[in-house]
């Protein structure tokens, strides 16, 4: 695979004048793909059923005579303010029972079914004119789902669309009752259009009624996403996609994914590491105009999962944003650096968000390559260098890794609905996992518990998997030589109890949760030999060999062969010595790489990625300042 | 009297056939008392009318045979999900104006009539069927009033009940706009029906329509649990009790206590250090997995005042809990000690919160003696050595303490409404002389000021006592050799006006407040000799003479004969100065106790208490970590 | 101009005995001027249309026949409690959609008409009575405009007032949707009645529209303000003002300052300094008891601005206040250094609030010159001597500063709407400017970008000035020798968009802003030869001339002949560079000022003001702790 550039364009927001010659610069830039049109249904729809499409027909025109291949939006995101004469009830409710006003974007609640037939009417429309376009080479539904915590809506009608959920889910009312243990508090239900919203209780709600609510909103965005997909497979054959969003996890992103041909996202890192992460202020300081150096390739490998390996940085940030609480310019040389590090991960296409700088709205502080009034921006020339840099590197391919992650948005959903701790995180947890085996110089799969390859991994980490069954332990034990559970894994069933069979109900290791303890921030439990668990502590027992033990003897993780169980949320120090005996265990070459530098893999290529604000030596290679060096595989890239 | 163990326990929760064996080993475990019933109205009436007893009947009665005490709770903190159907308007209503929905606990207005009789009615159906039961040795009228912020409800009903409440306490409109000075602002009303609950107002509503509110909403609750009471006097013969929560203030204690028998408080000291106390890092480190050294006794000490001294632990928290910010274990012996000082304090029973974790619902992370696959925790073996301790200990018999606190709920609402400084709480001041005459080794009494004994105790404090009129100035001089009032007492009226006759206005000191000045926490008012006030100084003028004096020479402590004044809100070393200060005045042995050692007096036996996490050499006492040691008082506590 | 001294009172308050020996007592502590009247129209007015003024009637012959001045306020803050029975929906709605109930002051909305005509009403009746009362020096209109953030509502009224206003400042719609550019996001609107106020959207809302809604609010008050003046002109020839608020920025203060003839406003030092300031805590602390150095000069100097030279001290805080999170009390002589600091910067009446602390409602502990019981709090003596003093100083007389400081509501409304980054204001970059001016020792003047002076300034600063057309900048070069604007000055145009000529799109100097960064609190950039930028970043092209550069060589000062744009957000020590440079091009006069010792100028004086705790001595002169020393102009006042 040869990747590509792309830019996200808005003809709309320009005069028609100015299109060739965007075009043509967009060429010259090295940028292949176009995305457009995705925020601009009240420009093809004025008023309803009044269709003006003339334009975009030039655009498209425009564009593709140029040479660029181009992405079309369906509008979805952004209905036109008319629509809200039409469907009063549209707007989400948010969780103090307020309707979400018109005024910006995603003003749209998921289980209305007026407006999802909206959509699929402009879905239809533009398929029909634009399906076999020759110059639309793929196709992108609606904009970033769940962005501006969008997915959960408390509004009536989703309310009724959960009662069908539900019964569509437990039949009877006394089988939701029973799987909910309503018996606790009286909470029991006669019917199921009693239950209403788990918003505005008094104390918390079951947190069986919270995960449900949570699966139910899941289900209506690939519901919502899946019926425009049914309309553009028939008018089209080139991929369908959506541009997701980063730190999102508020649906389940491999079941959109799976109705789809690409995965998407978009990668903001330096609005992400102010706004979206949890690191202390030293590390912000560090990497303030980098971003971290997790973040990006967390997404990526996570997103070429979503994308069963097929999967593009849609919005690559170009310079600096304009809605992160700060927001500095990225350094000389990261705009590259961070295009090439999604090659390096599998990226088919690194897209810049946008092209030119809107002078107006919500955005006109947002960077473009090109400044409002069209002179070039920092980010043009990086553009123009990954290209450059693309032109000499040849094809990349990837390669099945060596390491693994489970990754599991229900999981996410489940803690959140009953951290039990304060500082306990789904997301925390897994990308601390992650940062560790980055740490050690290595590639990471991400895996969905329901699709991944039945072999051929060294070592699998399932941490914080809320339900583990024995077909999925059985499963993982095939996929790998060693599978790390914990903490947290198997702790609920996939009705949020306590499984009968204990925690976590292993078959292979005998090995229980008895007591669970969580700890504030500035508490650790120190680990013999070194390293600590914080936040989340598993009381182990069974007959299981502990192979390392906290301060007080209890088990902080047991193993037997090729399953471990792991009793606290480590810490990096921990982390990294559990990470080292996994090697040992299974023979796995570990890379302990620096801070700020990263090493990626693919077959012909080894990429070396240096987020820090000076030059890295390592392992005889000098890597500059916020740069990459790209080692090819017969070149000696370890001496 | 020899205090006993109970237990907590949902026979609804479990197969039937489970039942007679948890009897026999709470039976093991030296338990004699069982609570149950209280959250379980959906199974005795599942759907209005239909009455289901049968399984509660077996239940008791399996119990009871076994050679259990039963307490049996009325189940009207859990109304069904059906008793919204029949009362639409039932749910309270909170300081957004947002009804509390349905899918938790408490979701009611204590002035919906309509829930009032459906309570009544399920009372009477209680009573006429247990209320001769021998296996019934005591009932609970619902659980904890006021937890998760239940006893204010800014609803349509209970607007029109204040209006009916302000009649009766002023009679005429133009009484009320005097006494509240509502000329102030334009803020006279022309007739009762337009006062509407002081919420969501422009700027703070007036402090005297707050406060008249929160009177109001305490008598709702008194009116509340009363309306049971009644129900269930004349069909049974045995306690009714209520269990209260820990540092709940929003009604008056006092008041529902007088309609009951026995107080009984739920006490989790984990949970109440993580969540409910202000302390600083270091304080919430060291005592993370033993919960604050002073916060049980105090509660022990006040509801055994509320309990005119009959009083329990109905919940003991026997393991983490899942409510609080962080929930980590007790350490070993600390159940124990929590138990057993309880009993010091004069608890005629303890009793475990819950016998067996629910595996699921709301509290699923809430250990408890057994754990939800019927395995012990570790609770379960520290209740069986509590139950040791206690069989070979004999009575335990209460003494009047030589110290007590006024304590006054209505000094909190008004301190609410009007902190005057951020860092003021009524809790927090009398918490702080609590705490003081702890650390001095004393037992302490706590007195409702409408409620005390006539004489006997050698000093009394009442610090931030909102009001106090000359009847009950002259109760207090009765009562002890030395009053020691003030930050704050005095300082309205009960229609929160400054007295006319100025601040504190007391007949037997030259004492005035002529103003007063709140300081942010790092600022602190040195007293002349050591110690200083935060938060709150009292400029004091007046003839009276000064015992202590601020580095600026203005008051600091005023004092004649058996009053005194102390001016501001003294720190930890200004406590100890005026504790060691009223000793010598009235001849009061001390006992300096080092930090996590506390010690109770009763009549036979001297308590010594250890908090720490490691043993404690004092007064020629070894005191195991997490320990306790009952000296004989025949035997040398002091040397 | 000979100062004055004068005081709040409120008649309703008290008993009629009370009134003449307060008048008596006013006239003794040396006040000339008592302000009644402006909350009692519950007194007025009891119930709709029955009119008492005899009691007014009477106070006023009372006070005046003792030698008092009376400022008489209009009731329209406090609106009486039928008002709301007659106007069901004059209330404000808040941004969460609620109604602002009655039970404090300002429940009122400023798009409510039928309430502007009672307002009218009221002030008509008042003009008929009392307009030319021989004692009536002065009228009030209203109370503190905004204060409780009251200026915007959301409520359905305003909406429709709205509409109306947008009609009339872009004709068409499509003017509206092209001026707001929202064709972005598919925002377009087909007609006015569907712009909605820009609350509750699910993410931001254009800043166009906030900017819009904010002005739409500012000119409601404006509205508001004029009508009762248009009823009172006719009926008086006396003064007509009101008392602002301090850091008060929600409306145009100028434009209602129109309409007046006298500025006055309400001077809280120690409560702002604890309320109302970004300060640390050592700043905090030090001048906890005095109130910060430079907030009162600051908005003495704008007043005098917003009041074309004529301005009071209306409400002057004598003692602690009841409305900051912390009040302690003035140091001794705080109260007259306030009181001659105002007269040092032009007020004509520094006037006290109040006369006697009232025992009651939600002022209860408000201190006034007396305490409620009718003795001498400590405010008294010290406005005894302040009139003392002014008796002995002579006349007062005002000069036009050497330096200026372009001040505009609307640049804080719209980085108050897209601050970008969370460290920005307008109100902490104009502070930081103006404290960097009285460091120097610089006498200062604000002005108004549409009225100032057409020359006599050295240099004039418009730090954040949000829009910059070439008129003002030829009106500013015109007016001073050197203009320093930035950082973010000249950055949007009228309706928020990045003007089409660039930011900040100077005239008479090359100079372009690229790209804007904003910076965490923790991270500073340096600049070459000392001081650093914080929080805000403009990036600098262009050819004018680099006078000051960052420590990366990007420009942080340009400038040319007499205009210089500085690209980031001094710290204190690059405000001080600048302002030093500023006085080496234009020949200024420096004076290094101590911390806490603050200079002003006026034509015969030179006030000394020293805020510390302690004496400090400065060229030659020693001034007091909380002292001031005037020193005439034939004196030397430096060596």
């Amino acid at each position: 695979m040869k990747p590509e550039l792309g830019v996200c364009y808005y003809p709309e927001h320009w005069p028609e004048a100015m299109w060739a010659d965007d075009a043509q610069r967009m060429i010259e830039t090295g940028i292949t793909w176009v995305r457009i049109g995705e925020f601009a249904w009240s420009r093809m729809e004025p008023t309803p059923g009044d269709l003006h499409f003339d334009w975009l027909d030039r655009a498209i025109e425009v564009l593709g005579v140029a040479g660029l291949k181009v992405v079309l939006g369906t509008p979805t995101a952004t209905p036109p303010r008319w629509m809200l004469e039409k469907h009063l009830d549209m707007l989400a409710v948010d969780a103090n029972g307020q309707p979400r006003k018109f005024g910006s974007r995603r003003h749209y609640c998921f289980s209305h079914q007026g407006y999802i037939k909206e959509c699929t009417r402009v879905a239809q429309i533009m398929g029909e004119r634009y399906g076999r376009n020759p110059h639309i080479a793929a196709w992108q539904i609606d904009n970033e789902y769940g962005c501006h915590d969008t997915t959960v809506s408390y509004s009536h009608l989703a309310a009724k669309a959960f009662h069908h959920w539900l019964e569509n889910q437990y039949g009877t009312i006394d089988a939701l009752n029973e799987a909910w243990g309503n018996v606790f508090w009286s909470m029991e239900y006669d019917g199921f259009d009693q239950i209403e919203p788990p918003n505005l209780t008094v104390t918390e709600p079951n947190p069986a009624h919270v995960l449900a609510y949570r699966r139910f909103s899941s289900d209506q965005v690939v519901a919502f996403n899946k019926a425009q997909v049914d309309v553009l497979r028939p008018l089209t054959d080139v991929p369908l996609l959506h541009n997701y969003m980063g730190r999102e996890l508020d649906f389940d992103h491999f079941k959109v994914g799976e109705d789809l041909d690409i995965a998407t996202w978009d990668s903001y890192p330096i609005g992400f590491l102010s706004d979206r992460l949890e690191a202390d202020d030293a590390q912000k300081t560090t990497f303030l105009q980098q971003g971290d150096p997790d973040m990006q390739a967390f997404h990526h490998d996570l997103y070429r999962a979503v994308g069963r390996g097929r999967w593009w940085v849609m919005e690559q940030q170009p310079g600096p944003v304009n809605w992160a609480p700060y927001n500095p310019a990225p350094l000389p040389g990261m705009v590259r650096l961070w295009s090439l590090e999604a090659v390096a991960h599998g990226a088919e296409v690194v897209s810049y968000f946008r092209w030119r700088q809107a002078p107006f709205a919500q955005e006109q502080m947002h960077a473009g390559l090109l400044t409002p009034n069209n002179r070039p921006a920092p980010g043009l020339a990086e553009a123009r260098g990954t290209a450059d840099t693309l032109a000499g590197m040849g094809t990349v391919t990837q390669v099945q890794a060596q390491v693994a992650i489970l990754f599991d948005y229900a999981s996410d959903w489940a803690w959140t609905a009953q951290p039990q701790g304060a500082g306990f995180s789904y997301f925390r947890l897994v990308f601390s996992a992650y940062r560790a085996l980055r740490r050690a110089g290595l590639s990471v799969d991400f895996l969905s518990s329901s699709n991944f390859p039945t072999q051929g991994y060294k070592v699998i980490l399932a941490p914080g998997l809320a339900t583990l069954d024995s077909e999925l332990e059985q499963r993982l034990s095939g996929a790998c030589d060693l599978c790390v559970l914990g903490p947290r894994s198997g702790a609920i069933t996939h009705d949020f109890q306590i499984p009968k069979a204990g925690r976590p109900g292993l078959s292979r290791l005998d090995c229980d949760v008895d007591l669970v303890e969580t700890l504030p921030p500035n508490v650790h439990r120190g680990v013999i030999g070194g390293g600590a668990a914080q936040h989340w502590i598993d009381r182990l027992s069974g007959t299981g060999p502990d192979l390392l033990s906290f301060e007080d003897e209890a088990p902080a993780l047991k193993g037997d062969g090729g399953l471990w169980y792991l009793a606290g949320f480590p810490d990096e120090a921990l982390w990294d010595r559990v990470i080292t005996m996994t090697a040992h265990q299974v023979g796995l070459s570990l890379h302990q790489m620096p801070e700020g530098l990263r090493r990626r893999e693919t077959e012909n290529h080894t990429f070396l990625i240096n987020y820090n604000a000076d030059p890295v030596i390592w392992n005889g290679h000098q890597i500059g300042a916020c740069g990459v060096t790209i080692v090819k595989k017969d070149a000696p890239e370890e001496r």
